[in-house]
């Protein structure tokens, strides 16, 4: 690993708990909290999926509303455009797992170029990275909405090498779907899946992660 | 509707009902058949997106039996070499809806040209047809394996108009799966969604059915 150079870490998930907006889910609909929760984040990323290889691309804020839509039918919940509004705007300060700040600061102690490469539309990544006191400590925050496509594609991984003037495999990324490694792999990055104790088993999509890690504040060891 | 020239039809979830392993899963995992068929399903799908945008095609076959070996690793369930090989045959003799042989019936009667256009594998296709006593109802079976990726890509949908010889708008394609409707539909076929007492809510994909119908049998009436 003494070749990384560059660290892309994956956003929703990795660097923020998507599932902070669970309490209020819970707020506005007592008892229905987590299945509104739960509904929606597996539609969101449903959809970029889906629509990715339709070829219809649309930024992941809309797609976090479609997402919320249709959970909110599917749940028989009356999502008002008031309580609409409060839960998509819980996406712009969503909590920090508390790893992340320690991890990146351990690394920017190495000299590490540190990024985001998420699915995230640009100005979502944005307000989330400054509620989230994050700023000083990430050099670039890249979206796909620069190739109009969603992760896995590789051309949405291509974009850290590109971008951040390092090769394939001297970019570390880090995230902690399974899904999301695999693409990185599958792309030619090296990669590095953060558990932080889940006991999921790696997918079956024909790649393995290049290490495996408890917390991101392991990774300054290994470089 | 008057155009339509020929049907083309989603097979898992439209002809075949995929739950009908259900009861396989439960008799050699009491208790836990449910779980086991829904996770199972799931991954199947999800991995048929996840290898489509990766540009990694693996044939169905091979997807179904890798959402097996994940759902059984997170479901902690032991599937032995010989319960691996029952529960991926049961694929080959799936139960057919009962209203699909009276609606094959009926539109074969009007002079249709009829089709499976599925993400299956040639081969299990072609199984699940014969043993579902299908075969002398259905002109073609088209498999996603001639264009080497997945639904939604309009590059499926297309394989109807091309081999039926009709346009897009002629084509009828028939699903269950609103977000195969949606593809459908942003491919430009003409879309039929089955919904057989089903409440789910339409995905929020951008496309809506031209015709929503309870049953396959309701077909033959509208063109």
């Amino acid at each position: 690993m003494h070749n990384i150079k560059a660290f892309a870490f994956d956003a929703y998930g990795t660097i923020f708990d998507v599932f902070s907006v669970t309490a209020l889910c819970e707020q506005l609909f007592p008892g229905r909290g987590n299945a509104l929760s739960q509904l929606w984040r597996a539609k969101q990323l449903q959809y970029s999926l889906l629509r990715s290889l339709m070829g219809r691309h649309r930024d992941f804020w809309k797609l976090t509303e479609d997402g919320l839509v249709y959970a909110a039918k599917s749940l028989e919940l009356d999502v008002t455009p008031d309580k609409r509004k409060r839960l998509l705007e819980a996406y712009l300060s969503l909590a920090v797992f508390p790893d992340v700040k320690p991890g990146l600061v351990a690394l920017k102690n190495k000299g590490l170029h540190l990024a985001i490469l998420s699915n995230g539309e640009p100005k979502m990544l944005e307000a989330a990275v400054k509620n989230g006191g994050l700023s000083a400590f990430l050099d670039r925050i890249l979206s796909v909405e620069e190739v109009a496509i969603y992760k896995p594609s590789p051309r949405v991984y291509n974009l850290g090498p590109e971008r951040m003037k390092v090769s394939h495999a001297e970019l570390g990324f880090v995230s902690s779907n399974s899904w999301d490694i695999n693409g990185a792999a599958s792309a030619g990055l090296t990669t590095f899946w953060v558990r932080r104790g889940q006991g999921e088993p790696p997918e079956e999509l024909g790649f393995t992660a290049d290490r495996i890690v408890e917390t991101i504040t392991d990774l300054a060891a290994m470089v």
